[in-house]
């Protein structure tokens, strides 16, 4: 499993992703789920991934490889107009990524399947946020529900629909994605530190700040053991239930 | 899918359940999930049922027609001498009833799988406390994990990690399932109110108290309007983030 969140703000996005894959318990390793393409001033898009490494990886290998051969008929996410058309060409390279598996050679046990997430701004549009499904079909971030997670995602999705709001500041919306992670990462093996982030600023046209957070890293640390405290501190006051007598 | 809790104190054992079944989204229904059997002073055994209705529905009646007739050769989950042998018991009739489906007749898409959690206290014996897989197998809580949850489990674990104490008194127990059970059922359909509870006195030897909440119950009302707020202000307790310079 993974674990990888994309929001949408009044400011912009944020994104965030761990590093965890794994096949059974004994094949763990660290891979970056979190991949950028970007024409500073014209286009900057971000794309989350979860579910079978070999499916995600030739995923971003297509996109990357059509965006480098200008000359070939398939579209080039650094080409296609709209980030309506660069989740269309996602979901598109996805299904064909595990259509291409399906009908010959040894057969899995368990599906190819991936999510995705991705989102940005190509000049001339807003920033949009998309959410694309294993079967390739995707549905975009709007007024009501402007977070999406895939992967691991029951554990810490508590604690975004409480704390979240969409006039945040960048350095909250990390905070509580921090949180979110945290919580998933004491109850699922699967879902592990390093984690990644990335802020993408509402017009800016330029990757923002991004950055790897190792597991040795101070500020996580103090807000992992500080979670639990205040959690406590929370639940204590909340009003004592009593037997009626 | 439902959500049920079975935790174990240093003062005994403490029950929660929900009460939603659906098969899709357009068959929901109501529907109790703790069952109690009780020769007072002699023993207790409470059982938590989740997965397919059919299935926990014929586990349950199995157990109670056979405790009903002493003839029989059927082991009886009112003479068995342990709470290992219930245990036991309960995961042969478990394995009977998914077997009984398995061969002939209809096919279905969904397996006719179930998880249940039982425990209790039969005299001479501690309270036990376990969880009894779809095949049939079980395991106890004991030092390092002690309480147990089928069903919906991830979205309300976090708090149960971080709240849980075996020293708890049952009165902040409740309270503590009862923000894990809210957690779960503002996250996911198929979990709802009314909520059953149940506690179980070490040694006591008879059912201890219970009750249902009901979806107008005014303490989980105030305790579900409250978390959202103590969540926040413990949110926005942690020190902030900040960009590195």
């Amino acid at each position: 499993m993974s674990y990888c969140v994309g929001l949408r703000l009044n400011k912009g996005l944020v994104f965030m992703s761990d590093t965890r894959t794994n096949a059974g318990v004994d094949n763990v390793s660290m891979f970056k789920k979190m991949f950028t393409w970007e024409r500073p001033g014209e286009r900057v898009i971000t794309l989350l991934t979860a579910g079978n490494l070999a499916t995600t990886q030739a995923v971003v290998s297509l996109l990357e490889e059509r965006s480098k051969a200008p000359g070939d008929r398939d579209p080039d996410i650094m080409a296609v107009p709209s980030m309506f058309q660069v989740a269309k060409l996602v979901g598109e390279t996805l299904t064909e990524v595990i259509g291409s598996r399906g009908t010959s050679g040894q057969k899995a046990d368990s599906p190819f399947a991936a999510s995705l997430i991705v989102g940005g701004q190509i000049q001339g549009g807003e920033p949009r946020l998309f959410l694309v499904y294993p079967e390739g079909n995707f549905i975009e971030a709007s007024g009501d529900t402007r977070f999406f997670q895939i992967g691991e995602t029951k554990y810490g999705k508590p604690i975004i629909i409480r704390a979240y709001n969409p006039d945040m500041s960048f350095e909250d919306a990390i905070k509580l994605l921090l949180v979110s992670f945290d919580s998933t990462i004491r109850a699922n093996i699967s879902v592990d530190l390093p984690i990644d982030w990335q802020i993408y600023e509402s017009g800016s046209l330029h990757i923002g700040r991004s950055a790897r957070v190792e597991r040795d890293d101070p500020y996580f640390q103090h807000i992992s053991n500080e979670w639990g405290t205040a959690l406590q501190r929370a639940f204590e006051s909340l009003p004592k239930f009593e037997f009626k007598p």
